[in-house]
């Protein structure tokens, strides 16, 4: 089994700090989800049919801006684990630091994968991963920028995982070609378990991921459940804007308790501290997970609280820690 | 996109027959479903931790019988997606006719596949694949006799996604070594929309099979639903009682109509036919959707009717054919 770290390992804070309750701020998903659309019984009866997939895509073409062909997957991740096994492996760079499973999904399927700190670097990769905005560190490139990295490599990846809060910079209307974009669902919309995801990017790339991922990718509750969020443009821009706010809400607290923003986007802040660890430890013992990372003894990642109760839980965790 | 033929494509049957309200049988699928548990939200908003994962393992492995490792997956056909990539292609075999997806992907991945007609023609194969029970023939070997294949063979996979209403007979208490076992949820439990299977075999070739899936292979809805279903003995003891005598009475209309039982298993009926196609249209004009295979002009697989309603129904449409 694979053990890389991740947020979302709520079930390791419980076992190394005890308690109930949690608030788990170690990932970057919405903590205001979608609310769930009544869904019919053939949602979770029936294999979800060619149709309901293809609206589901239609839906996520509308909502991203795609003008190409778009594919439903369960969830970005099972795009990493796809599109290494799209071309014989080579030399592949990523920029970083990143989100770790791309370098680790690459490396699983035989390519020679260097990180990179910075874009010029990536031109001459066969394969070059771009996370933007980036996890977690919240660098955003503009479009330009990608479509010129572009042409300079065999293929370019951009996973736009947290892109929807800032929806007008995203590069999909540009993917075809060797422009493969990733995009979440589950993180904006706040139903990471509900596995959904999807690629844009040119005919051929989407029908040899299509051949891979097998024909019924996505469940029906994700066919159901992503459509109607997709296509709910009020609660999109609404929830944009109350994840804009969070975020700088989050900010002043933080900078209360003595640190220092290093970056983020609206679903997730990055903050230099005196260290790390004890931060993180501070947090935990009020039952307030986050995330810290090997590459760095001062950095802590945030999520947004959601509730009010979690706000004013966190206020007092934070306050105890300066 | 993969556009092979398979049961379930409902929205082909509207396309070529119009109309509403159809019965779909052309699946084994369980129309009688397990009643969904309410589910938390943070089924719907977290990524599933590892120890839901392993709670959710845990509960496949009583239900099956199984003494080691079991990997849950969004279905038993995203083992069948990822399993022809365990080791270097050989040379593979399948016991046929069979489900056509164990094929297809074994030869995207780069595998020479044969089909065979008997068990003793899989033996000095690198990889062999039998259904068990088989979809749509029925044919049923017994547990002693896959094993003495597996002897015999480099990897033998058995499909074990109608074992479900005959348990007694699973080979998965011998699952391990070179033998790797799959079971679909969805079928059994009526909840194919859910997207859930398991891997049951070896605990390297189920880490090599995790490292493809990636981390979060299952939805939270999965996790929950699964795990009270498959704890569920006493539902699971009704539901195999219940569609072993609906499939006699499956048995007793298509007799009939001057239909002839070829076999099948309680989840489906094969019937040998006058003229099969002939045979689909007739139900269609009822708004019954039925499957029928390239490899036959006279087998046709109808699944099993839930409600008292689909049964008249068919009743109706069956009488109308003779």
């Amino acid at each position: 089994m694979t053990r890389r770290d991740h947020g979302g390992n709520l079930d390791e804070a419980r076992a190394r700090f005890g308690g109930a309750d949690w608030i788990d701020l170690s990932t970057g998903i919405n903590r205001r989800p979608y609310p769930l659309p009544p869904l019919p019984p053939h949602a979770w009866r029936d294999l979800p049919t060619r149709a309901d997939i293809e609206a589901l895509a239609a839906a996520a073409a509308r909502r991203y801006g795609a003008g190409g062909a778009v594919l439903p997957l369960a969830g970005a991740q099972a795009a990493i684990q796809l599109y290494p096994r799209l071309e014989r492996p080579g030399a592949a760079r990523v920029l970083g630091p990143t989100y770790n499973e791309h370098a680790a999904s690459l490396r699983a399927a035989g390519w020679r994968v260097r990180e990179v700190a910075t874009p010029e670097a990536l031109c001459g990769a066969d394969l070059a991963v771009i996370v933007n905005p980036d996890n977690p560190t919240g660098r955003d490139l503009p479009a330009a920028t990608l479509t010129g990295i572009a042409a300079q490599v065999g293929r370019l990846v951009v996973d736009e995982s947290f892109r929807d809060p800032t929806p007008a910079a995203s590069v999909v209307p540009a993917a075809g070609g060797n422009l493969l974009v990733l995009r979440s669902f589950g993180k904006f919309y706040g139903l990471a378990g509900l596995r959904l995801g999807f690629a844009i990017g040119g005919g051929d790339t989407l029908d040899a991921l299509a051949a891979m991922a097998g024909p019924w990718a996505v469940s029906g509750p994700a066919c159901a459940i992503g459509r109607a969020a997709l296509d709910d443009a009020a609660w999109a821009r609404e929830a944009a804007d109350a994840l804009a706010r969070d975020a700088l809400r989050l900010d002043r607290l933080a900078e209360g308790a003595g640190w220092r923003l290093e970056g983020g986007t609206a679903l997730f802040r990055l903050y230099d501290t005196p260290d790390a660890g004890a931060s993180q430890e501070g947090l935990a013992r009020h039952a307030i997970w986050s995330r810290i990372f090997p590459w760095s003894a001062r950095a802590i990642r945030l999520g947004l609280p959601g509730h009010e109760h979690e706000w004013s839980r966190l206020a007092t965790a934070l306050s105890s820690l300066s």
